[in-house]
């Protein structure tokens, strides 16, 4: 049973409202099988749903048929577009209603939506930062219990033999903490695995991912963030505070919690798509902010992934919730390491002061760069390939709840033997200096005022790791120990990503690169010994370089990265290196295969846009891209062929074209507006009917209010009744439908197409002919169909899966 | 008659085509005035052009009248938008030429011109940093030989008495070199005047402003800042660099030199606007990262001034183009200062270290900075008040070259005298010690061992002065010297900006800030000596803040300000606070008056798009706002049509609807297409005649690279030579037309026009009807009209001037 009753949970609220798809009608709609029962056999990456007993009820009834006939395998589905996500409306729509409120308002009225929009992200910001700091502070606290607890421990072993339960107790430590983290995130809200950025940048992107900004996602992505930190996986809590921000953002935006049914009443023009997506921009460049301290690379990597059209205030806007998030951030961490105003590190990582003296770096620099990044770019190549095939097997054998609790806590447990052998049986002893600044040094089988190296790598955090692999003094690390570390962190960290927990991998990254480069440091050094090149000798240099390569090799991003870096790093002469290394490895890793986040995006088949089409798709036009016939509705329409039309799965419309006809006149229908099936909804919920004899049934004047009290959780067409009579009636769409919708004609190549969608933020692009006549209708999906593929242009399938 | 030639320095361009508008036709053509006798009147607010004998003699001839009725007083034209500036075409001209180009090129001839994209940013950022550091080792030295002269002149003289004959040979030295800058850039290039932001503002917001990037306004540029710099002016060599950069960029990218007359016949694909735009942006950025070593901070300038849609790969280049740039610049200073590889200094100027420990700054900050900033908005709004009367005045009555130069000489000469006579009667002497490092110490009256310091300010250059007043200990001021310090350069600084000299206002606004600032710091210091405040005691941050306030207060620039500031600082948790300050200069001083810059581009009429429509503009729609009737032309047109509609000055359209009527039918005409000015010169100039009996008279088929030829510099009109029979020929525009212009509704809100105008970077939105007929055409003109004014809206007047 509860394999019948899966369900992809990022399309439950498609599913719901019962659209599917954008706009994209099925050529041959009728032979398609139907669609709920090929949701059943869609698989999400990013983890599989439980299913709610609504949720449940609704699919056994409509699916019955869907035990018979299941494939036993999953298909691969990255060569495949799916037809279930919904985009967002970044475009306004502009209909009378809109355009009645916006000139009733006076030039005051904007001033102050303008400065509640500030007041807003100045929240965003502030609460995001808090957010970071109560993780930062609770994985101390909890890290620092489990060490003193093994620590004694080991030291009572120690002397008396019998380590073994020293182990025991440590992965059993680890293995609880981590079966806490993946237990919520399975069973109550599997959207909050992972690091939570392939969502958000689909988001940005435009598409509408269920869940993915709800405050239940907010509370058990921090839970499990905590877990998944203190039970000592290789992951790191800066990429879900990417996440986190952004939940902050679209729930402060709306003045009001669905999930906990409080509505404050304020905010009630932010109740829409167009103004969430901009809040959600500034949440997730808040997140960054606070995560690595690194304010202008929040806005970067916000303009990256979600700008469409650059606004100038919104950038400002994104700009000081960034600055908010880190000030904030960075303040209370003050507090909580008892040196209030001390604001040095700002971000939950920093890499610690570089000095301004590069010259050793350059020479470092000009000669290694290009076998650093070169082996970065294979690496992160390897790391995602493997990671690619285990997410595969993964979404093929391992789908239910329990058993991802399961292989959570298993990676838990290897994870500590792993650590625990190697700390046994390395003899890789390092003074205790004053100098040093591991928080958790070890002594183990060390002679006094010595620890042991490589249980400080695995015992402290990874993010102190990393500063350390930078800064400290040569001599410091064992080549043996360093490649040991490496071999198995790699491994750790690929087995890591994908669990369902609330992890992210930015740090493992950073602390695999920073291992194999600080060893290939040292390795150049011994061979050189002899030399006169003490400006080799700094293996932190390497380090640096290694880090970024690998960061670089692994998730692609590019230009928000490279600042990222250079912030964190906290000098600006850094920059051109750290580019170009950035920029060698994602040209060295993309020969083999894609980004981490992006493989994970396509496995998902969402539709995600680009920035610019193909750049040889200049022979495509928007009459091979469009799809078409498309349903349009007459401005004055029957309700009964309004509710048949939006109760037609094979259709699966979600806006309709708005055409009129000349009365009396044989021409064609011309285009006159366009109307979203949200809206239509909201209209048959209303009942805005008007008899044939033009009285209106109901008095009441639908406002723009009522359609922002249903927002974002519009009911589906189900669960609205119409009567028979009321089938009878008309519906004047008038008032509601947008009247100027962007149009291209047929000719209109797919580049240009392309641009007019992107720029605009747009959902639906209506193609006209020379007459004004509805011809087609360009979605989302039909742009994103087009890929440059190994052979040239590709032209992916569209599914219902 | 000097004064009846004095033409418009920005227009000439559009003069010489002929066309001085987009497309906006006069309503009452008729009746207005000629456009080129309307010329004659207008002034510009940058500089007055000198004419070349060319334009003389067609000036003459045309505008015999211009004599009579020439008013005594130019109208202050702030209020008007003048219709000789041309837009760029920002926007593809995807017609069948085109189309067939990007057709036959391969995936591999993508990759080739992306790698040549690439190429030619690494070229700007590097040619933009050498240029910075020449201009900077040429200032060092020529400064250098200038303090020593004056240097023992004044030794000699203070002992001997006659120090008036110092003051004199000081003045001469000064007037000599601002001379020489003026006369350069008054007699040869007056667009090279001033800082050149506003120009590349314009510029990059989709302006053509004539001559801004050619080889001659670079060379006159680096010149003239070198003098007015070395001449001792109120001046910074930072602004400039901008217009260098982008200079360099326009000149790299196209491959060639028209000036020189040499083609390198490479980069050929990038000979058009969209191509040049976006070089252009990165040759900005190039220059504002090498002034401040703010490489990120270059790329939201250009992403602030210039960009449409955000482009992830051009982002990318400007981002590398900033970071060469930084580099180069970097690295051949490290050399010149024999500290080759130390690259602490990237940047003309920069701030140096704060420390991190901002406790005593955020208690300043928190105490302060309301006071610090509402007084830098007060100063800022101040000095362009000042600035905007001076620029009126200069504008009326000292509009020759000669008067020009002589008013910048006036200018230095009494620089020099002030601050001669201050020094002299400065009795603020201070000891000499190993931490100050004032490079230019003059010890004057004081005891051996001791420097007057009134004389290290206006000795050292403004950028050495910054950082003193940000970094030395306290207690090396005294405050009676920076309080008349502040006072004249603030009156000095607001008299050099507009002069007719290439010098930037950046830097004199900081030390204007700084004075105040650290002046403020010293009082508050001694009010509250008694109290046990010692956080209160180091005034260089209050110098700071002040430098932030005043600069915001002055110029405006937002976002891209503050990294550049925080940049400069080099210490990313200075960012909030000088965020804050930015924010409360701007809102304090937009109060009362504009930005500086908007200022002079609003003074030069320049139909400036901002980056929304005004709040309240939806009640307009594009049948308000657009220009009609325009004029159509047919796809199959007579050349004696063609020519009579380009001939026609009153019309001034530079784009043209292309329509096709059915033959044989009634029906209306239908839009088909959009035809440029250029486009039809170039293909009346090639002679592309359809005979009527349909042979072709010229045989060669038009190339792209025919266009690409004659691009940027179209000849005008009267230039081209058509027959009588000729003139009876058709010219079939199918071929070379835009077959998918971008359209809208006629019930378009202004805001939607305006978002889809400004996100695409458009320059001709045609508004057609439900029939898909012409009925208007909006251009920039028409949509910069409308601002917000004190009163509500407004709508600027569109003129001739």
């Amino acid at each position: 049973m509860a394999n019948i009753t899966k369900k992809v949970s990022w399309s439950s609220r498609a599913d719901e409202s019962g659209a599917t798809g954008e706009g994209t009608p099925l050529l041959n709609g009728s032979e398609q099988p139907r669609h709920s029962r090929q949701l059943s056999e869609g698989r999400s990456i990013f983890q599989i749903g439980r299913l709610s007993t609504v949720d449940l009820e609704e699919e056994i009834t409509s699916d019955e048929d869907s035990l018979r006939g299941r494939p036993k395998e999953i298909p691969h589905n990255e060569k495949l577009l799916s037809l279930k996500f919904e985009s967002l409306d970044y475009d306004n729509i502009e209909n009378q209603l809109f355009l009645e409120e916006e000139r009733r308002m006076s030039y005051m009225g904007f001033r102050c939506l303008e400065i509640s929009r500030w007041v807003v992200c100045g929240l965003i910001g502030f609460l995001t930062g808090l957010i970071a700091c109560f993780i930062d502070i609770v994985v101390e606290e909890l890290a620092g219990i489990k060490y003193q607890v093994v620590k004694q421990n080991i030291e009572k072993f120690t002397e008396a033999g019998g380590l073994s339960i020293s182990l025991i107790l440590w992965a059993v430590f680890n293995s609880a903490f981590v079966m806490v983290g993946a237990i919520i995130v399975a069973y109550f809200e599997p959207i909050a695995a992972g690091s939570g950025i392939p969502q958000i940048k689909c988001y940005l992107n435009g598409i509408k991912i269920p869940r993915v900004v709800r405050l239940k996602t907010l509370v058990v992505k921090v839970c499990g963030v905590i877990c998944s930190v203190v039970g000592g996986l290789a992951v790191g809590k800066e990429g879900p505070m990417i996440h986190s921000g952004a939940v902050v953002a679209a729930g402060v935006s709306q003045g009001r919690s669905t999930s906990l049914k409080r509505d404050f009443k304020i905010f009630e023009y932010f109740r829409r798509d167009t103004e969430k997506r901009d809040f959600v921009s500034a949440g997730a460049a808040a997140g960054v902010s606070a995560a690595f301290g690194a304010p202008v690379g929040g806005v970067l990597f916000s303009l990256e992934e979600g700008a469409s059209f650059w606004n100038q205030m919104l950038t400002w806007r994104i700009f000081f919730a960034s600055m908010i998030s880190t000030f904030t951030l960075n303040f209370f961490l003050s507090i909580y390491h008892n040196k209030p105003g001390d604001l040095s590190s700002p971000g939950l990582i920093n890499f610690g002061r570089f000095e301004s003296d590069v010259r050793n770096f350059l020479c470092v620099f000009i000669f290694c760069f290009s076998p650093l990044s070169c082996a970065g770019g294979i690496l992160g190549a390897l790391f995602n390939v493997l990671n690619y095939w285990l997410t595969i097997f993964r979404i093929r054998y391992v789908h239910r709840p329990c058993l991802q609790v399961m292989e959570a806590m298993l990676v838990a447990a290897v994870t500590a033997t792993v650590s625990f052998t190697m700390i046994y049986f390395s003899n890789d002893c390092q003074p205790l200096g004053p100098e040093h600044n591991e928080e958790y040094p070890l002594q183990l089988f060390c002679a006094d005022g010595e620890y042991n190296s490589m249980a400080t790598a695995f015992f402290n955090t990874p993010e102190r790791s990393v500063r350390s692999l930078f800064h400290n003094q040569p001599g410091s690390y064992n080549p043996l120990t360093l490649g040991l570390f490496t071999l198995t962190y790699f491994f750790l960290a690929c087995w890591t990503y994908g669990l369902a927990v609330s992890a992210g991998v930015f740090i493992p990254s950073l602390l695999i690169g920073a291992a194999w480069g600080r060893l290939f440091g040292i390795l150049l050094a011994s061979i050189t010994s002899n030399a006169t090149v003490s400006i080799w000798a700094d293996p932190g240099k390497y380090a640096l370089i290694g880090a970024a390569a690998q960061l670089g090799g692994i998730v692609r991003m590019t230009l928000s990265l490279t600042v990222i870096m250079v912030e964190a790093t906290g000098n600006v002469t850094y920059g051109l290196p750290i580019m170009l290394v950035l920029m060698t490895a994602k040209i060295v890793g993309d020969y083999f295969v894609e980004g981490l986040y992006d493989i994970h995006i396509k496995l998902q088949s969402v539709p995600f846009l680009h920035w610019e089409a193909p750049a040889t798709s200049h022979w495509l036009t928007a009459r091979e891209v469009m799809s078409s016939p498309v349903t349009c509705l007459n401005r004055i329409e029957k309700v009964g062929t309004i509710v048949d039309v939006l109760s037609n799965t094979s259709t699966n419309h979600n806006g309709f074209p708005v055409v009129v006809q000349v009365a009396g006149s044989d021409e064609p229908a011309k285009l006159c507006g366009l109307i979203l099936r949200s809206q239509l909804i909201v209209l048959l919920k209303h009942k805005v009917f008007v008899e044939l004899a033009r009285s209106r049934l109901n008095q009441r004047k639908l406002q723009l209010k009522d359609f922002r009290d249903a927002y974002p959780r519009f009911p589906p067409i189900q669960s609205i009744h119409v009567s028979q009579d009321e089938r009878e009636c008309m519906m004047d769409l008038t008032e509601f439908m947008n009247p100027t919708p962007y149009t291209v004609p047929q000719e209109t190549s797919l580049p240009r197409v392309f641009k007019l969608f992107r720029a605009l933020g747009l959902r639906h692009l209506v193609v006209v002919d020379d007459q004004n006549r509805v011809i087609g209708l360009v979605t989302r999906k039909d742009l994103a169909r087009y890929h440059l593929g190994k052979h040239g242009l590709e032209e992916l399938q569209l599914a219902h899966t």
